[in-house]
């Protein structure tokens, strides 16, 4: 199974059920006994002109999930990528069909103009008054006789549902659609094709390749290109639609995720739609949205429709669809800028010798202490643990003559920044968190070893290392615990080589550079950083 | 180009102008000159509490697209699936942070946790209130000590949003997210990884194999399995959603498209969720959509928040997100019966020796013509052109005592059907096309020829065929305009050869069976169906 469904027979009538649960009673179905697959707006009562569409399905959300105020009527849907029954359509045409008339809005392939056309035929027949409208928007295949209908379509969904809620006339909706459908372009581009539930995958592009002009059923695109940015895709794109587009005229673009690509990338190529030479005649946009796909195809087509006072009204109003993403004005640039922060580390040098002392004392530990450490990472991490510790004691030796030794909040602060500077990555940011946290609980009551454990604590809340969980806070913490129990450094040191000691029996990391290792890896081998806080501890203990 | 962007380095700030465009004014962003990629609420006023979210990019549209009224007030947005820096996270809070404080929702990501809670330690030095949540819903990994933050996420930026919109204080945000996370749980699902832009993709799934449980990064799931159907796959993870679920609790559900899953498939799995052992948890459901994504992997996840009435009233508040679908109040069933069409074809039969003897006529020429017909398809089409019509011919023959010869309409309509039926597809429909619009158009004029020419013209409409698209419209039109003109069946006739014969002349066919092959293939042999058109009329012409 490579794509998700239970039986290839049932896929589009599953389908449905999952798009009605979703729609909060706005939609119902026909019996799934009927065979008819047709979703049409629940208590319709048939007093203003209908507007239906539909198709071969796999364009989800088109058509089904374009059912709803201000949009569809109702949605007719067939087999993926085939066009559904004449009956099926001749069903649903009856059931939301009353004097005002109905519009069919048909994508121009010949299974659906027939299929449709023959339904409208028929319920021409049992008396009802039915039109129908054939939009073939892809420009793709220049002197083509027969456009394909693609995503261009959305638009004529939009205009006939607004229309046709407001009451208006059928002959007024198939007037404003036939000029819609005139003005309106679309192309589109994909990277690869789309799976098609049950069938093996049609492997046709290569990796950098990009097919421009395919259909929204994976047919082959009129043009091969390999543009090294989508910046260059888009120009080809925008090249061909300006060939097209009336000079003084301003338009509105629907960016259509043709179903398999990021979001991230949609966004980039519509800021590279609003830097290329369309900029300028795009007034407003709806999108990137998934509205009409092609199943999973990894692509996008732009269509963009001319322009009146009326389609601008009827384009911005909204539709009780989510499925189709407003219209909105388009902003061209829209930033302000950043905060200006004060980051100045401008320590005011200041002298405490027994801080300082501590300090270097420290400092010191750590650059003999380096390659120990190191050879206790490799074993359990990617052996550069020493050297982070150490590059941090180097950054705080070369800084040493401008640290404010007397303040200790400012000294916190200061080793803090000096730390994450060097260390950089996680460890770094740790460090400041720790000091920064530190510095401030300071600042508030004067006292090291509460201030270092409330250090600890955020660092532990922001890192979520707990005791056990094989990091440097099974030394740090029971090192400061003994502290702040009156214990001295000598104390401190004790539980903190106690602490160090046992994470050579944690046999799982919570936490940290190991929590990926198994027990076998970790088995009698002491956390580097446990070890690393541990050494710093005793070599204060002992001057 | 595997993906569609421009620079590695600009790929986020590129599509945060994308982004933006489609907007209307909504949101801002940084300028592009400041490194933050910092996306805000227009206008915002800092009267109110500010939600921030965040992380690394990738997940289109969270976290920017989520910025909006009810929602997020600002999205810190790092590299593709790298943390943003500490200085952008602390110049997002300084810029939409004043009197009320501000809320940091986080994924539980170690880099997130830590950047974001640096940044939170030396917002509070600045002298602002800063709360933080870690979101760490995905419940893939039963015993993990830091499971992960996943689409749930979703809910908790909903709610905060909500809270926040409607003046609430940080404390009671605080509170009920808190609430809200514990209550949280989500499992995702996908049948591969995603393409990573500017690097080469990881392909870990065989065809049919699906990872249960892996992140929104392209991280391993936790079990393999080969589902045979989706529903399979949906009671796979419905089994592990049940053993975290309260037993008397009613739930909302965020189905969560991961970015590369068809609209066709998602619909299938969630009527999947709404027939399985979860069924009767779920009160409420957002989506199908792509809301928190891992770039373009085809997969989704199902996130379940315990409902409280607060909680309800919370969700089902708009936002001004249109990427945030909104929940609705589930419906299990919703269908109507398809309406009864009535198409019983009970044709009287009745006499009229003429027009009998010319459906007979054009029977026996369909059957004598079979093979040379054929012959002339084998070259320009399938090859069964002849078989067609010959088909068509034998099933009106079986039927020729049941015909109403007396009456014209009737007749026609009777024989749309029967040419439908037995000739199937495309000829099938378009020749019941003919006849329907030709039965009705009779009925009005009890005109043959003008019937018949109304007939063509509607055939024409829905078929697409024009005169010189190689096609029997070719030999059909002149015929039915030369009896028009007051001609005799000789006049039509030699009108009917005529186009036949020149359709061997024209190098491309603009709709119908020929129309992908090459002039070189068509020159010089002759539409198969206009052959056919003019062949009858030469035998009617001649008895």
């Amino acid at each position: 199974m490579r794509s998700f469904y239970n039986t290839r027979d049932n896929i589009v009538s599953d389908a449905l059920d999952g798009l009605i649960a979703a729609r909060g009673g706005e939609v119902v179905r026909f019996d799934r006994e009927s065979h008819a697959r047709v979703v049409l707006r629940a208590g319709w009562d048939k007093s203003k002109v209908a507007v239906l569409s539909g198709g071969g399905s796999g364009h989800e959300p088109a058509h089904a999930g374009l059912v709803g105020p201000g949009l569809l009527t109702a949605a007719v849907c067939g087999d993926v990528f085939a066009s559904p029954s004449v009956d099926a359509v001749l069903s649903a045409i009856v059931a939301v069909t009353g004097p005002a008339g109905c519009l069919l809005v048909v994508k121009n392939y010949t299974g659906d103009r027939l299929n449709f056309g023959l339904a409208a035929e028929k319920a021409k027949a049992l008396g009802l008054r039915v039109e129908m409208v054939i939009v073939a928007d892809d420009i793709a295949i220049g002197d083509a006789a027969q456009p394909r209908g693609v995503a261009g379509t959305i638009f004529v969904h939009k205009i006939a549902g607004y229309m046709a809620d407001a009451g208006q006339s059928l002959d007024d909706i198939v007037a404003a659609v036939e000029r819609a459908k005139r003005d309106l372009v679309t192309i589109g581009a994909a990277r690869d094709t789309c799976t098609v539930p049950g069938s093996p995958k049609h492997e046709r592009m290569a990796a950098g390749e990009v097919e421009i002009g395919l259909g929204i059923h994976g047919e082959a695109g009129v043009e091969l290109v390999r543009p090294q940015s989508s910046a260059e895709l888009v120009e080809v794109l925008s090249a061909r639609l300006l060939t097209r587009l009336n000079p003084s005229a301003r338009y509105a673009l629907l960016f259509n995720n043709l179903g398999g690509l990021s979001g991230l990338e949609c966004s980039v190529l519509l800021a590279d739609v609003m830097s290329s030479r369309l900029k300028d005649r795009i007034a407003y946009v709806a999108g990137p949205a998934s509205v009409m796909t092609a199943l999973d195809m990894p692509g996008f087509s732009l269509s963009l429709l001319e322009l009146t006072p009326e389609f601008e009204e009827m384009l911005l109003a909204p539709t009780g669809c989510p499925a189709l993403p407003p219209f909105v004005s388009v902003r061209k640039t829209a930033s302000i800028a950043a905060p200006a922060i004060s980051q100045t580390e401008a320590w005011t040098p200041s002298a405490d010798a027994a801080v300082r002392k501590v300090v270097e004392t420290i400092i010191e530990t750590c650059l003999a202490m380096e390659s120990d450490i190191n050879e206790l990472d490799a074993k359990v991490g990617d052996g550069d643990t020493g050297s982070t510790f150490a590059t941090a004691a180097r950054a705080a030796s070369r800084n040493i003559e401008m640290l404010p030794f007397a303040s200790g909040a400012a000294l916190l602060s200061a080793l803090g920044e000096i730390k994450r500077k060097a260390m950089g990555g996680s460890s770094g940011v740790l460090f400041a968190i720790l000091f920064a946290r530190a510095a401030e609980a300071y600042g508030e009551r004067k006292d090291w070893v509460g201030a270092l454990g409330a250090g600890v604590e955020a660092m532990q809340k922001y890192g979520g290392a707990r005791i056990g969980d094989r990091t440097m806070v099974d030394a740090l913490r029971p090192a400061l615990d003994a502290l702040a129990a009156g214990g001295d450094l000598k104390a401190a040191s004790v539980a903190a080589r106690t602490g160090a000691d046992a994470t050579a029996r944690m046999l799982r990391a919570g936490a940290g550079r190991s929590s990926y290792l198994d027990a076998r890896s970790l088995e009698g081998i002491k956390d580097p950083g446990a070890e690393a806080v541990a050494r710093i501890l005793e070599k204060l203990a002992s001057v």
